[in-house]
Formats: structure tokens, sequence, C-alpha cells
């Protein structure tokens, strides 16, 4: 199997609800650092897992609505604690649909997998990782 | 599935027996940077993989009786080298026993997956991952 | 010169005002990685340039009324854009004032400098030093 | 799973074809960092993954002959284009052909699985990874 | 003292005359990491440094003419060795005469020094750094 | 100013003596990383701080005695706590007894400063640093 990934960060506020939750009930914010990781079996005709460029532009557009936001006021997490592993599922969904539009190329159409990290900090990250459909 | 990673670290020393250890055999000692990753298939009703909190705090029990400690003189450690490997399967064995008793909390138990990850320096790193029972 | 650094965290919001910090003038956050660097030109008795446990719970101490928080509500910054060298400074200040109290030890009145590195993510950080009085 | 990681790095210089790799078409370079990662389900008679000193041996002696090379010359990569990827794979086989000739070791030939992480930038990094023959 | 620093990265192609630069007298290449540190006394009206974004944009464009590129050919560095020191430098002039010509904002005239890092590889890093005239 | 910096590793066992330093009394160890960064105000024949390779050779060769030992049983720390800032010295003055000796090169003997930093951890390093005499 092979793997590509790229870094981009976004810079955000949120609030968490339960009392588990803590301190990280108030208003707080994150630096997340965002890593993509793109999987195929075998390399496209050009020997790549997926245009590094165009994979970098995808995950920052992705990133683009909610960078420098206050996610409590984002529609898409309504009545959603925006927790890092929450969030990592949710940029998954948004490049796996950007894949499947043909934004990273119609090569990148065959992507197997793909995996999203977060870093919240140097000693905490979470991850969402699944095939991709079709 | 879902992943949630936390960081802490460990300072200990240690010798090995056998030809193939070399210099380490002699009396020497390490940090670890110990990382400790959770799993799971879907999110608990908070919308977490484990309480980060929790997770840390238990990572921080399961690595007290061997910080600033001589693994040689300790009884657990009797008879084996306690490689970077074989440090990084004690400590995921130590934490599935806490996932197993509750101290990570009732949601916990539904964690699928353990892999812990043992640092010895910027360019070394050794992990053990398994499947939690039950 | 010596010197020792420890390292903690913060995860805050905050909001910017002036034309100059664009999106950034909307509520968002950050996690700001903190290093304090304690410098003096001998050491201490016990061959240290201060006990890093006592400076580790200082650092944390100071950040405490900080961490999880929007930083806009706080009295401290009203009316102040609380860049991240701004908080660097901030950050020295409360530092320089637990070590004129003795926070840190005794020894810890001989330091010379300090000084407050604040990373915001992997490709940005600011920092603010100086020498200590006395 | 148990798996053991080391660290180490080639500079080289490198032209790809294609109008997909923009200016990357012209010859520059890169420094990859070259992360091996080895695998299997039990220690060995040591306790071992792989001995580390001959790991760290075994992937330098692989390095070298594209270290502080143009790989557009290099006979092993006419035709191809060199990428992250590609060579990701092109450094397993031949630590494959290495595991398999007994250059780690005897106990190295129970290595079930290889994976090879080859990190372009701070933000970019490449991955082949796969189950070892035998 | 304050401090701003932004990172970004170039990959490129070069060689080594004389023989204390062994197998580096070939052409291979590098991936240089660049740190940009901006120094100044005091914060300005708005509290910065520099503006983050004018800083990052200003660092890209010196960057730009050498990126993707075989630095052999450039009449810049002709009968020069663009070892990573000598590179800190030249990013360093290009960088003053950015902010001596105002592209980083009126401001950031300023600014009292400069320093520029390059990292090589995660075991070897130079720096270059001076006052600023005016 | 340039500088050039080269990292390498040791792993040691010792003990502290003394209240303050709680557990660390007790047998342990550390992996330190050590960054050896050397200075001088222009660049030497070759457009070089110092011979990258002669550098990584002589840090080496400095750390070799102290590499998997037991401080506490090297007649250099007697009555000593090989603490992090203390062994940063240490480790300085080795090298620049090494670069008085003419180890690093005729050229090295230009050299104006030396900075020693340990890595203890991944939250926590210490350094010392001076000018070298002549």
């Amino acid at each position: 199997m092979f793997s590509l990934t790229v870094r981009d960060h976004v810079m955000i506020a949120h609030s968490f609800r339960g009392a588990i939750f803590g301190p990280a009930q108030g208003l707080h914010g994150a630096t997340y650092l965002v890593d993509a990781e793109f999987r195929r079996r075998s390399l496209d005709a050009d020997g790549l897992v997926v245009d590094i460029g165009k994979a970098g532009e995808a995950l920052k557009a992705v990133l683009a609505p909610i960078n420098y936001r206050n996610l409590d006021e984002l529609a898409d997490f309504e009545g959603r604690n925006t927790t890092t592993e929450f969030l990592a599922r949710w940029i998954w969904q948004r490049l796996a649909e950007a894949i499947a539009a043909g934004t990273l190329g119609e090569a990148a159409r065959d992507l197997e997998a793909l995996k999203v990290t977060l870093g919240e900090s140097h000693v905490a990250w979470a991850a969402y990782e699944a095939d991709l459909p079709g």
C-alpha cells in the first residue's frame, strides 16, 4: 500500500457541552495541525498517489470554512461537540466528497482509503480513517 | 476507525544481556516518549474516543512504577531484556488492564484496540499494538 | 551562560481589532506551545539553573488563568490585541513576578534572564526575552 | 504486532517528466528523511523485533547508492519519475532483499512486514508498506 | 526583545567544489526548512513584531527564484559554494532588502534584527543573523 | 553571525544527590539529544562555518566515553550531580578542546563561540554557551 500525506493547519474557537469536559466547557480554542493521508494500492500513470499540489489545495479549501471561526456558530456543527476526533471525521467527509467530485484529479478517483489526523497540542492528537467509497 | 493519542515520558536505567547488545550490555538509560493510541469504530455519547483527561492520568499512573527507576531491580522484569519493544507491550498490558477495570471511564470499555509507541531517540522508536479483549 | 527550558501549552479563544488582522478579526483560537527558558551565568549549589519541577509548576500556574478561556473576556487584556508576541511578554511578566516572589526557590532569585516563546502553529512562533531585574 | 523503526536521511537531485509536475519538471532536489519500520508478531529470543544496530546499518547501506546523487543519472531509475512514493517502494524492495539475504541477522528472516516512509518536507511525506515474502 | 518567526521550505539541486565536500561534490540536492526570525525592541501600534501574513508572503517571494531550481545554473551563485550557511545569508540579504523596500509594511522598517535558519536535515542546520541597517 | 549545528544523542544512567531532586535521587537514566552549535563572524575559504563531517565526528567522539554508561561510575563526574545543564557544559569543554587541538580542521580554530544544548525530553532541555578562547 502506498500513501501520501500533506499537512496544513486551522485556528478555531469552540466550547463543549457535558460535565466530562470540565474547563473545556467554556469558550476556548485550538490550533489543529491537519494531516491528510491518501492511500492506494498502485501508483497512477505519473508515479503518484495523488498530485501533491492538488491535494494541498483541496485540504486548504476544505479547511477554509472553519479557519479563524468560532465553530459554535456554524450550522454544520449545531448541537454537536466539535471534539478533535469529531472534526477529524468531518474533514475526512469533506475531503472524500472532493475526491469523488474530481477536485484532486481524475486519477484520484482510484484512491482507496483516507486518514485525517488532527494534532491539538504536542501531547495529544486524534484521527479518523476509512476506506473511500467506489 | 477513530483514534486518540496522548503522550507522556519516563526516564529509566537498565542493562541488557546478550552479545548482540554490544555496549548496551552495560548499565545505561533512556528517556522514552510514550504515545498511547486508543481506537474505536464509533464515538461515545460525548463525541469522544476516550476522555482525554482520564487517558492521560491512566498513562501517567501506568508509567509511575517505572519512572526514575533502574528496571534491572524491578521484580516484573526479572530475567528479561527490557528492550524498547518489550516495554511497549508491558505498558500496553497495564493500560489494557486499566481499561478493563474502568479506570478510563465506563465508555472506554468499548475501546477496540490500543497501540503503545516508545520513542528512545530522534532516530529510533518501537511499538506494540493489538485488539483489546471483550 | 547556562539555560534551562520547560514546555507546556494552553488552548485559548480570542479576536483581534484592526484591518491588518483580516479574518483573524473574528473570534477564533489557538493552541500555544509555551517554552520558558531560564538563564544564569553559573549553576546553583545543586548544579542547577533552576529546579525543573518548580519551573514547570510555576509555568503551569502562570498559564492557568488563561487556559481554556476566551481572552476577550479577561480584564487583563481589555482593549489589547492578544497577539502571540503580546502574550509572550505577558507570560514573561507573570513568570518574572513568580521568580521575584521566590516561587521557583530561593536560588532562582539569581536568575539573570528569561525568554518565553509561544508556538502558534508548526510554521509560526513568537518570543519575548529580557534580563530579569535585580 | 510489534514494530521497530529507525531513521536516516539522503540528499538527492532529480527532475520529473509530465506537465502535472509543474516547476518540479526542472532539475531540483530533496532531503528525504527515511523511516524504516520493521514488524513482527512476536519478539525473537533476545526480546527484539530486529537488531537495531544491524537495521540502521542495512538502511544506510541501501541509501548509499542514491545519497549525494542525481537520480536522473542512475540506471535503476531510467525512464521513471522518482517521486517520493516511488522511492519509498524502491527502498522497501532493497531492504526486503537485505532481510532475505540475512544482512539483518538470522532472526530478521521472521519479520512479517515492512513500511518505508520518506519525509520530503515538514508538510509532506509518502510511504510504501507491504508484507514480506516468506 | 520581541521576535516573530515564520517557516517555509525550498527544494533545490546543487554541487560543491573542494575536496572537503567529499561526495557532496557531485550534483545532489536538499529540502531546506527556512525560518525567518524578525526582531524588534517594542511592538508596533497593532501589537505586532511584523504582520505575519506579509512576513510569510515576503519569505515565499524571496525563495521563489531558487525553489525547484539547480543553484549551479543561477547567475547569483556563480563561482560560489551554495552551502547551507551561505544560503542563509543570501536569504537574509533578500529579506533585508524587502524590509527596506516596505514590502513587509511601513511598521516593519522599525525591525532591528533578522535571523535566517536553514534546516538541511533532522540532524543539521545553519543560520545567519545580523542587525538590520537603519 | 553565522552558525552551524549538528545533532547526535547519548543514552546514559545516573543518580542525583540532594532532596531537591526527589525521585531522581534513585538510579535512573536519560536519552540526551545533543546539539552542538558552532559560531563565527565570517565563513572560511570554502564557504563554511565548519566542516559538517568533521563536526559530527568530533561530537560523536566527545560523546563516546559517556554513551551507554552509568555516569555515577565515571571519575570525571565524581562528587558531581550530572544534571542536564552540567553535562551541557562538560560536552562544551570537550568540544572546545577538540577545536583547539585542530580536530575539526585548521579553519575551525577561527570559531568564535559554541553552544551545546541537551534535550532530556519533549518538554525540557538545557544549554551552555560561551565564547571560545583565542
